[in-house]
């Protein structure tokens, strides 16, 4: 690749928007040209994030005054909140020089090459373009899609199951970090019928950089620190994300149970899964359809029996670490997932996408090993 | 109470042992007259726990070199490790003049009061004597006890569930840290058979301390650290303790799944449980039912509707706090539990049931509010 | 005492509030009737910190709403931000009924005792009545002291040096936490003049409950975790104050070097001081003067040679631990000091102070041993 | 470079050893060959180090039972403690058919040139050769040196400040991680006579991964979390090294306080450093020199004034930053340097003086940015 790929980071500010930089800043065909933070527009990257200085990075800009024609942008990254992403990206998209799938007659795979040729790619961080349907969206998130057209072309950005689509795709709608590690161990399963869709357990349990920077006072130092809790029990809107791709690998609608839990660390997700098992189906079975499927993956393990998941052992790295116990409860089995929330969990998959969208190998930025300890 | 209750603390070099002198040092009716470390045998409490000096306790002994008869002691805590405990007990309540009640004839609960009448009372933290079957304890702990009849003899020292028995016995075996928050919110409803006893899923979330002081690599502090993992996957000895005092809440055998997670803290305990609804019950009904059944509990509180437990609320308090929640599934209902593990975990229900052992107001010396932050 | 100490804690959302709280709903004089928080006027306590529920606390007001003259209080806890305080004291001294003192003569201490008979006392923990001159008040914390009578008539209340004064007054202003620590170490050694007043060197580490319960950004718990730094170099407000009391001490102007640091821990505080010893004097010889000087008081230990301090040793208690060392540099000496800032270092200094007001026993509510771990 | 450079790790037990394969797993140039473990002879590395297996790494040896001729090292680094490090080192060098220097006719660089022609390489971390002067390692570790000629031998691995001699050297002495910070910031200082070389006093704060995975109860999660205190004061073994490299760059002995404090984090170190001027010069002088002298370092970067150091900000890479702040007592000044104790203070600094001894890129395997949050 002799050109380098012209990038922008839209929402810098945040620790998503700071793990993109990270990685990227060391991607050999990556060239960031743009970073935006509204609050903090006109100051160099190092004001914000002292340790991203000192790289030849362009100063913040707010969103609003970027002149998107002239940037001649390979690519934008958006980790910017939802609602915001879906009206910037709608209007990127514009900007750019692009009219909306929807307004040309796409028939085949080809029509859609051809209408977004040239066009500027978009991997969207947010949650605005995850959910497939409009009602599911306006339920969850408190109002109506404003790019419908776009939320139907997005592709699910969870490489592993959608590899061939992201290839193709001009918009990618990276996961969350909850559905990333419980669908790279339930989607297999569910797709081979190997365990029940009723009654699974999602327990999980996250380091508070998931909650990103913004201040509130839960997230403060002295309330989180040995401590913890579960919060949006029942309610949080991972759940329908999960239960959108699980429905699509199973065929059938599929409701399940998802607790999540803020643990006193910065980085790191751990889920512990509890499933039951379809008849004459063992834990063993699961595993090694587990890793049957992942065998040549580069960025999930599927762990042999007796090892056991640990955050620390992914902390930093886009790895997925998974293991599947069997229960003593006689046709029940447990299945173990950990991830970096900040890389597999959001900005190392969305580079991982990246890489897909340009036709790179697929580890470039990516290949440092977990910071241990 | 005019004279001093003249108290032992067996294993005091260990994190339940500093907690039970800790909170003891502070009660207006006790009298630490023997404190035992075997490795810190004739060293001043200070070297071991500086925070514990000063206040005139005794220098450590050797166990082997106690002379138990002189002592006059009213009552023994023993926070030795598994086997030993047994092997200890039986041997202090022997040479303190006693024998076994297996040895005489008990028909009645006079013949009883009669039989451990003037005898040390005996309050064990270890696990030796929580398990009422002999079969059940030597599958979990790898030996034959040591010790049976003393076994039949100890009551389970939860208190809110067996406080009658507590007051009127010689030998408590003080539950484990998990089944404590277990069987607080699930004895209840098991009993009253508002949720089903299939499918019960515990996800257990400790602090570090739970796993003692004792030197394992696991337990360093840049192994736990900015890090989480569970352990003992379906083989936690606690498991067998649930499964006993549910069984017999229910008058049925409970099999259940209970996973332990390590969370980088030095207190607290969480669970979150997961269960079936019978027909026609509701998570209010099960909230309801447990507000009725702990109204008038001094360390058992059922949160209202909304209301999120948190660990640090009861850090460093014998507090335990219950919350109910209505799952997205129907039928199904999620409910979490928090106690600080070295306190309503341990040496604090210890105390508990202590005080009610003496006929003292059972809050004594265990008023203290949560520290936070 | 048969009535109890009629008690309001102003500003109890924040942390020093909160410890006021905890320890004052076990003391057995004081019957808290009032708490306020501006921004959580109206609501009950658990609200704000659940710890702290199911007490019968009175709910939260707002400050402007409250009507003095009715809640015939006995004893203000002022825990305000600097600048607020000094007009909510003069406000409730006068809407209490008592004029100020430079309206009066004020000759002997009885014409102040009388001045000052029946009037609510007032225990401030800002800053804003510790600095004892206008000019350098000003200079510091950028603006004209609005209650300048009332600073000239508070006592410094770093209990162990100015109990004489604090048991007669009617304002005490609390020492700032990193003074507390640094005048125990420093007033006895300068005052006996066996360390030179030049040099001194106070490297002040602190945990993140230092900094309040406010909305920072550097106080996220992502950003203080597995991390530190200093802060304030040269120009943190504590510094004047120091230097004040040394240099009443010394009776001769003290200029000193002191770098706060930010810790990831709830709590603590730990001070390494550097000092230069006065000709023919050892650490030995300073070690002896402040085991001499603090021999009979209940938080003050100064520890053998050979011990050193730690924050977990004091954790959540009242104490102060002291160790002095002999450097390797001839002439030198190296002091150590451990507090937990929210109480010997806030909350548990002040109701120290209270109790001397008040003529009851200095430890009262106060008396709890530090939890470790 | 065509040939890949066959590596050995000795210790890869213990977390520098860890470290270096981290890094060293994605160096362009390097082969790891051997792996030692004493303890843990013929397990895989995942067995020990989770994170770092699937890699293909050779699985762990005991030292004893390395057959060195036949593995055709080119490089070593030597994790091992100090006393076992100097043997062994010695042996090495024998065994794969080396004399010693001192048997030789050295005298001039082309001598030693050709004596070592073909040697392998040593890169030794441990204490064993920081020393220059055999009878102050004898005082301060406990005894003889077994290996005088190679103390002599050995060039001290501070790279910035020894690139030539490292460039030419067989066995390289990396600087303990207090030293290293220490040197980098005091070095100029004092050649460039722009502070007085008495009365310095270095506070240093370190994470706990800087005191092994050996099992300490001190370094017990539960004893150091929520927790801060000093350790060897004025008697810490990294004083005499860096009093021994200062001494050397100013021509005079020098004499310092030194104080080191364990902080509850993995990784990090931060020192802040007290320093006298000389006479005319300010800490702006001091900034002004320490940039000029490190403009071109790729990882020193001394910061602009306002600036403050923090360790989250070199977290995980091989980065320094050092500050320089006025005091205000007139003529000193404090000076604030962080590094990653795992890489610049140990494995990277190894890792970069690698690449010096093999003519590469002083930066590969080192570029990654810091982790944070």
């Amino acid at each position: 690749m002799t050109q380098k790929i012209r990038t922008a980071i839209l929402g810098a500010s945040g620790y998503t928007g700071a793990e993109l930089i990270r990685l990227l800043m060391r991607h050999p065909h990556v060239d960031i040209v743009l970073i935006t933070a509204d609050r903090k527009a006109g100051q160099p990257i190092e004001n914000v994030f002292p340790h991203l200085g000192g790289e030849g990075l362009p100063d913040l800009m707010a969103i609003d005054d970027v002149e998107w024609a002239g940037l001649e942008l390979d690519v934008v990254f958006c980790a910017l909140p939802h609602a915001t992403s879906q009206r910037i990206i709608k209007g990127i998209l514009h900007d750019t020089g692009h009219g909306f799938i929807d307004e040309m007659v796409i028939e085949t795979p080809e029509d859609y090459a051809n209408a977004i040729q040239g066009s500027v790619k978009v991997i969207d961080l947010s949650a605005d373009f995850r959910l497939r349907d409009a009602d599911t969206y306006a339920q969850w998130y408190g109002g109506e899609h404003d790019a419908l057209a776009l939320q139907k072309e997005a592709v699910y950005g969870l490489t592993e199951h959608y590899r061939e689509d992201i290839k193709k795709a001009r918009l990618v709608a990276c996961p969350g970090c909850y559905p990333t590690a419980a669908l790279l161990a339930l989607i297999p399963l569910l797709k081979q019928k190997v365990i029940q869709k009723d009654g699974i357990v999602i327990d999980a349990k996250s380091g508070v950089s998931g909650a990103g920077r913004s201040l509130k006072e839960g997230n403060l130092f002295a309330e989180v620190s040995e401590a913890m809790h579960p919060y949006g029990i029942a309610a949080h809107r991972h759940t329908p994300e999960i239960e959108q791709e699980l429905s699509l690998a199973l065929g059938e609608d599929v409701l399940l149970t998802f607790t999540p839990h803020l643990v006193p660390m910065n980085r790191g997700e751990l889920e512990t899964i509890y499933v039951s098992l379809e008849d004459g189906k063992s834990a063993s079975d699961l595993r090694e359809l587990l890793q049957k499927q992942y065998r040549s993956e580069p960025f999930v393990t599927v762990l042999d029996e007796g090892a056991t998941p640990a955050t620390r052992h992914v902390r930093g790295s886009n790895n997925t670490h998974i293991a599947v116990f069997e229960d003593r409860v006689p046709g029940r089995a447990i299945i173990v997932v950990v991830i970096d929330n900040l890389v597999k969990g959001s900005s190392g998959q969305a580079i991982q996408n990246m890489n897909l969208m340009f036709g790179l190998d697929e580890t470039l930025s990516l290949e440092q090993m977990a910071l241990f300890p």
